[in-house]
Formats: C-alpha cells, sequence, structure tokens
C-alpha cells in the first residue's frame, strides 16, 4: 500500500495558479483522455469521438474555448496533470482512494456499472463463476480487480496491462470471463453472441466518475462543480451519458466509410 | 464570447476574508436580491416578500443574525458582490458558466423550469412555435434566451431588459409568447385565461440554482453547502420551494389590504 | 444566540497542514467518535463496534492506515478536532448552523430521522403530545431540542445532559416521551414493547449527517467527498447505514458471550 503516497506533492498547483485565466489567453482548454471505447476514441478519418470528447468539447465550448485533447495513459495522467500537460483528466475516472490522494475530484458527471462477459452461449449467474478453478480477468489498476477479487473470492484474477490484452486473452481461452466498467461487457456479447455472454444479475458494482484537477486549484474545481450541476438539470448530461454508456449506436461511427468514388 | 472573461480578477476575496466573522461583528447577512416575482418583491406596504426573502431570513436568522436585503440588477449583481456591497447573492441564480467565471456557487437549492407562455385559448404544443415567422420574447441575459434559439430554431427570439418590457411586449402583440422561468408563464395564464395559454409537454429546460459568493470565499462556501443540505433534509427548502415556485397562493399577499377604517 | 460565535478562530488549520500526509508518515488516521448507540460502542469484551467504527475502519484501510478512534464529547468535540487531537470527527454529527461555524463539513454519507418514542402500548400520534401538560425529553445540543419545540408547540421540551439521563426520566415517568436520532426510539420500543411505543406517522425531521473536518483543511474535504461519492455507488455506504441504523440485529454483539469453559 504505500505505493500509494509516493509523489505526495507532485500534484499541488502554486497559490498563483489560475487555470482558466490562462486557458482564456491560451484560448484552450487542455483536456487529458485516455483512449478507449467509449470514452476517447479515433475514428478511422483520424477525429477523436466518444464520451469524454463530447463532454470535453461542450465544456470548453461554454466557457468559448475550444477543446485540446491530450492522451494519457492510466499510469501517467496523475503526472501529466500535475506537470500542466493539460488542465483537467476527462477520463470517466472512477473515484478511489488512491487516486484521491493524488488530485481533486469534482462532483460525479456519470455512473458507470462494473459487469462480467463470460465465454458460453448459455446463461451464466455470478455464483457459477465463483469456483477455484476459474481464471477472471480484468485491466491491471481498474476498480474491477478488487471488485472481482470481492465478490467472487473463489475465483482467480488474472490482471491484463490494457483492454486489448483482456480481450485478447478472453478471445483465446485463457481466461473464462473478463470484468469491465459498461458498456465493454455488453459489447463483446452483442459482437459475437454465439460466442459470449453477460452475466446475469447485478453488476459487480457501481462507481462514481469525475473530473480530476490539480490539488489545490480551488477555482477550477468550483467551476466544474458548478458545470457538473448545470449540464445535469439541463438534460446534456443524462444524454451523454445515455447515448455513450447504454446504447451501441456510436459503434457505427467507427466503421470505415465506403470510399466516396465507390458510390452511384 | 470574449466578453465573458472581462473582469476576472474583480470577485476574488482577499485571503484574509471571514466573511461571517464580519457579518457577526455587523449583527447582519447582506443579501444580494434581484427584485422580481415570485422571487423578491415588494408589498404595497413596502416590506420585502418571496422565494429568496424567506431563504435569505431563515439563513441569517440560522446564524443568529439579521437579514439585510440588498437590491441589486443581473447586470451588476456581480461587481457589487465583489465590492462587498453583500456577503452573497441569493436570487435563485442559474448556475451558467459565464457566472462560474464570476463568482463561486454553492450546491443548489431549488431547481426552476424555463416554460413558455403563448397568446391565444387554443392548446399550443412546442412544434406550433418553431416557425420562422414566430416571435418569442425573453429576458436579456437570461437562460430562456439560449434555451428558446436552441430549443426551437426556427424562430426568432427577441430580448427584453427585463421581465416587465417582456409581458408588455406579449400584451401588446409585438411577441407571440414568453419564454421564462417557472412559475411566470403559469402565472401569466392563470391571470388572464382567455388569453394566453402555456405551451404543452416537457419544459424548455431544467436549470439548478444556488447562492453565488466572491471567488476564494471557501469558508462561506462550505457554511452554505452544509447549510442547504440540513435544510433540504429538513423540509425547509423543499416547502419553500413548493410554496413560491409552484403555487400562486403568495399572489394574495401581493394585493392592496382593504384600509382597516372600510371593515366593519 | 452569541454562544454560537464565542471560538471562531479556534478550529482554523495551519496553511501549511496535510492531515493525510501527517497521518501516512504515523499509519494511522485519528477519528473522534462521540460514544453513544448505534455509532460508536464498546463491547462487554472491550471493542469497539459501531456505525462510525465500521465507516472510520473503512475509511482508514482505504488509504493505507490503521484507525485510531478517539472518545470525545459533544461539548468538547470541536476544541478536540480544533488541537489536533484527531484528524476528524465521524459522529453521524446532523449538520446544523452552530456547527458549521466551528468546522467543515463533507457531503453527507448517511441521513437520519428524529423520532419519538413515548410512554404507553396504545398507539400515539403526534396531536397526541402537542399538548400544554405534556413533557418531552431530549438531549441537551441535539437537534432533537428545537425540532420538538418547533412541532409540537403546546408541550414542553425538557433537556437532558446526555441519553442515559433522558431514557431514566422516562423509565421514571419524570417525561411522557423522548425525542431522539433513530433508531434509539424503535430500540426503546421494542425493548420493552408493553411500555412504550414509537409515535406514527412521519418523523419529526430528517438529518444530513457529515465528517467535520478542520477549518481550511481543503484537501482532506475534498479527499472525503470523494471518499463518500465512492463508497456511495459502490454499496459500502448504504449497507453499513442500513444495518445499524434501521436494524437492531446489532444489539446481539453487545451482548455478554457465554464463557468458553461454559460450553460443551
Amino acid at each position: 500500500m504505500t505505493g500509494v503516497f509516493l509523489g505526495l506533492f507532485l500534484i499541488a498547483a502554486p497559490a498563483t495558479a489560475d487555470t482558466l485565466d490562462d486557458a482564456a489567453k491560451r484560448g484552450s482548454l487542455k483536456v487529458c483522455v485516455v483512449e478507449g471505447a467509449p470514452y476517447a476514441m479515433k475514428t478511422p478519418s483520424g477525429r477523436w469521438i466518444g464520451h469524454e470528447i463530447d463532454i470535453g468539447q461542450r465544456l470548453a465550448t461554454d466557457f468559448g474555448l475550444t477543446p485540446e485533447f491530450v492522451p494519457v495513459s492510466y499510469a501517467d495522467m496523475m503526472s501529466r496533470l500535475g506537470k500542466g500537460d493539460c488542465d483537467l483528466i476527462s477520463a470517466s475516472l472512477a473515484i478511489e482512494p488512491d487516486r484521491l490522494r493524488q488530485a481533486w475530484f469534482t462532483t460525479p458527471y456519470s455512473e458507470s456499472e462494473v459487469a462480467i462477459v463470460a465465454a458460453g452461449a448459455a446463461p451464466v449467474r455470478m455464483a457459477d463463476l465463483d469456483k477455484a478453478d476459474v481464471v477472471i480477468g480484468a485491466v491491471a489498476g481498474s476498480p474491477a480487480v478488487l471488485l472481482t477479487r470481492s465478490k467472487l473470492p473463489a475465483a482467480t484474477v488474472e490482471e491484463f496491462p490494457d483492454l486489448l490484452a483482456a480481450e485478447r486473452a478472453l478471445q483465446g481461452g485463457a481466461v473464462a470471463a473478463l470484468a469491465h466498467k459498461a458498456p465493454i461487457p455488453r459489447l463483446v456479447a452483442v459482437r459475437s453472441p454465439e460466442r459470449y455472454v453477460v452475466v446475469e444479475g447485478e453488476p459487480l458494482a457501481r462507481t462514481a466518475d469525475a473530473f480530476a484537477v490539480r490539488k489545490g486549484d480551488a477555482d477550477l474545481l468550483n467551476v466544474l462543480n458548478g458545470w457538473v450541476e448545470a449540464r445535469k438539470r439541463d438534460g446534456f448530461l443524462p444524454r451523454t451519458n445515455s447515448y455513450w454508456l447504454t446504447t451501441l449506436d456510436w459503434t457505427e461511427r467507427l466503421k470505415p466509410r465506403a470510399p466516396a468514388a465507390a458510390k452511384k
């Protein structure tokens, strides 16, 4: 657990920092995103789309700014934020204790469910997986790891560096199931319904997902908290959360378009 | 949009400010209010009544203080707050990005709906107004302006300096409808049901309404946030919001009373 | 009301304070608790159990720390917190104005109901108690005092220094009823159903209960706010609140166990 406390002083904002004033001078809001479906994805033509992209776009526009998306990883996001590479992290980050030690979190702007998709076509219940010979994959550092260990104590959790590696392990049969944030489990099952099935019943857990800002950046924190309250009420956040986190309609936007020349 | 960023440094509290300590020494809590129904209104006898008056009264009393209501306008409220003419603004202010740049907002203490009242006695649907020849009035600077433009893109929005001017335009036929916060649209329709009707269906939007304090006034922000949580749970805020924002019972209190001499 | 404003400057954290860093160096999180059912109780074997104990245990563990419970009283808790005897107060403290003047409160982690238990076996309604000859007991300084005065204006409220004294007054017939936070009223009635009955209908009030930290301790406030959001969503807080505040199952854990030697 000591790793949690490394770099305690990295993410403190200088007392004179005024993140939004600096952004206004620059004309852009720098938003750290972590590439991954359905949060921040590149279309075949290289354009960013996703849950965090729609949110970052609206947030920047609301303050008269242009969004500048800065791709980071879960491993380096906190140091990138601390160094000022971005003004905030928008990655549907589940609020978790180790993250709270490294940055300040806003009021949650969405909730996510952690669910399990299992190999097989017949219905699978949670109890079917809570056995000593079952191996369940999860992405290292994600809340799914601890949640699976806690809810399915008899099973073995195998950690993978990223979602792609975990999905390959499921495809190759190295793990019997994959625990991850919604809508990934459902997306895997919808793509190959003859091979995968979402585990029935309650999700493993729900997480509260929020923006992260540098510790001490009280003004940006207050601005973002207010923005979240306003955009919850006016329908923007419910609509955006619903589209990206509960439907799979957006998958169409990732398909390569037929070249114009081929059209009649 | 650059106008949004004017006066960035106006509303910062000095590091040593202790708003509530100063209020305690003075014995009064100075509350900026914007005159308008049903928020802050003068009775024929010159007494303040309204949603914000009840809230400011309770807030001050809870801290052993007398409320001192300071009338301001939407145009100057932020500079008045910044200059210290009041300790906070209580005006059921919808949390909006340009306002978040100028002050810190608390946890919302109420929600408002923005609705439309139209001339006519027959039922009117939203789609009936989304036409090129329809002019809809709204108060300049209110969320209703942008909301109407966004929801009824074919119609024309005409801005008025205040609610009185907008109501006169509706009465005179200069605009076909008026978009404003509840309960005003319903109030207009109830007063002259043969002439006006509230547009059917969902309201244009819901807003989150909160107190504004000077940027940096972290102590007052925390005190007000806690007060809102406590008064939501104990029934005071739900009761006060319901009375002023969903009933029209309070209109009785604005009528001149019969002189005592005329009574038997 | 002036007593509210005594000791205004007592509870301010020094600008350089980093409560969680200090706790990490020490290895423990110091949590002020107020002894009382069902919040913080000692088992016959001297072990702490209760609502706040489970919460403090989980909170400390989540940050890699050991919880250290520091018993305080309602009378001295704020000065103890101010002196640094603990890092936070966890006592299901109802957020109330006088407390907001002395410490910063987090997002509420539970809600409590204030209810009334009356002497007698026949059903009792609220209106039955709102009479000039009825005396109702409550603990001095608890929200129940003001709530009872406000809801039952005809009755007399008698204040007692602590819950034990108030319960004795009920048993001895000095008061006809006792107003207190749930689940105490129900607990009294369940123990002696032939002697006491919970008053029917809506509870007197609901309170929002939160952690208190030193004024100025913005980092710990943000960490705790995030922790509350996370533990609400993942089920820990709903489960813990339900067990301690709505069931009486925990009363079993306070009974002395039969000595091991007596077992067959």
